[in-house]
């Protein structure tokens, strides 16, 4: 399956609607199968500096086929990865990007950002439960 | 007045509308008046390179206050801004970025890529008729 | 309230006079509510390692709109935001960045370096008062 | 003679006295002998885009000790130095940019961004004046 505009909208909209629901305005950014950013939306009075963020979780995720808190476990000091955010023009290696599935195919990843990364990760979780 | 998310919305979904009547798939980037990404559309099949230059004709055109055609005419060898494009990281200057305005207020700026820019431009003018 | 450039040479105004008093010469940026940046000095003697320091400082705080300091105890490795400094072309994550606020409305964000971080937040908290 | 703060806020007063003279809002920076950024303003209503340019149009007159609109001559499609603007970050290489000297002496330079090139240059040597 391939992922549409029309899913995700589909997948941003659930997404919005959690985060309207918890109160915390969100970036929300959507990337498909090949990394390249498809949606994007900022709720009013999100902010700023999470627009970079959300686009970065959401190809972290996306790029490593896992959500972007497994990869932070694996990046901290003493740790495997450490330093990995180098890479690919900066990752973001802590919760809120996670992969999108249908069955088993990957066909893509939502990365959020806006809140704390409990909050950024229930919003992206809420948002694959559209697909 | 500030540009709000539904507001973009309403604007990315009047350009996609027109882009779908012409047939040419395109990616839709809108910007606040602080030049801040605030929505992004990649219909389906649009170019993937047109990702970058849809936000990066957004920004221009927010950026001087000017749609996007108006710089590159200025910005040819011989011509007053020749090499502006090397500034801010990176500017579009051919058309299919154009600025938002509500009344004579600039509250941000579309821009869109993906096919002729002369098409181009006919889907970012569509989206400020949404306004 | 917008931060006009009168309010923004206020500011800077009354963090050099801090920075004065204190003996340590600084870097003062002040970027407005789009997290562009309206004014910056350079007191004489100060480091030139600080023009950018303070401007990232600056940046970062309108970005979450919050202090800087507080963003670097949630980036700490094992922290919930360990590697946040890789977004957005680099961040600052310890004190001297402080949000302007005319009220509860945040109107940009002022950045200072120079000295200790305990001495730049002062001087950019002797900014604010200026408001 | 060595650029002081309180020196390039002269120079910068009487750029902006200038330029509210000719009506025109502009982006002001200024470095010292060193190329680094001494100070910046943004008068209200400036281009959000002529921030980088300013700044870029000021390290360019110093990295060269010569007016930007001379590098651009040279930098013109089949002569000496096309493509120059590729070096160093990126430089600005049209009119605007203006060395700073005490009798022969090179003490920074300063660049203005946001009319024509020739408002910029006018207003960029009118900060000269203030030495």
């Amino acid at each position: 399956m391939k992922l549409t505009l029309e899913l995700a909208e589909k997948i941003a909209a659930a997404a919005i609607q959690k985060a309207s629901e918890i109160g915390v305005p969100m970036n929300i950014a959507i990337v498909d199968e090949g990394a390249n950013l498809k949606s994007f939306h900022r709720m009013d009075n999100a902010w700023l500096g999470s627009v970079d963020i959300s686009i970065k979780k959401a190809k972290t995720a996306r790029f490593f086929d896992m959500n972007t808190g497994e990869i932070g476990k694996l990046s901290q000091p003493g740790q495997p990865l450490f330093g990995i955010e180098h890479s690919n023009g900066g990752l973001i290696s802590f919760p809120g990007g996670v992969v999108l599935k249908s069955g088993d195919e990957i066909i893509g990843a939502i990365g959020v950002s806006g809140g704390s990364v409990e909050q950024d990760h229930e919003v992206a979780s809420a948002g694959t439960s559209a697909i």
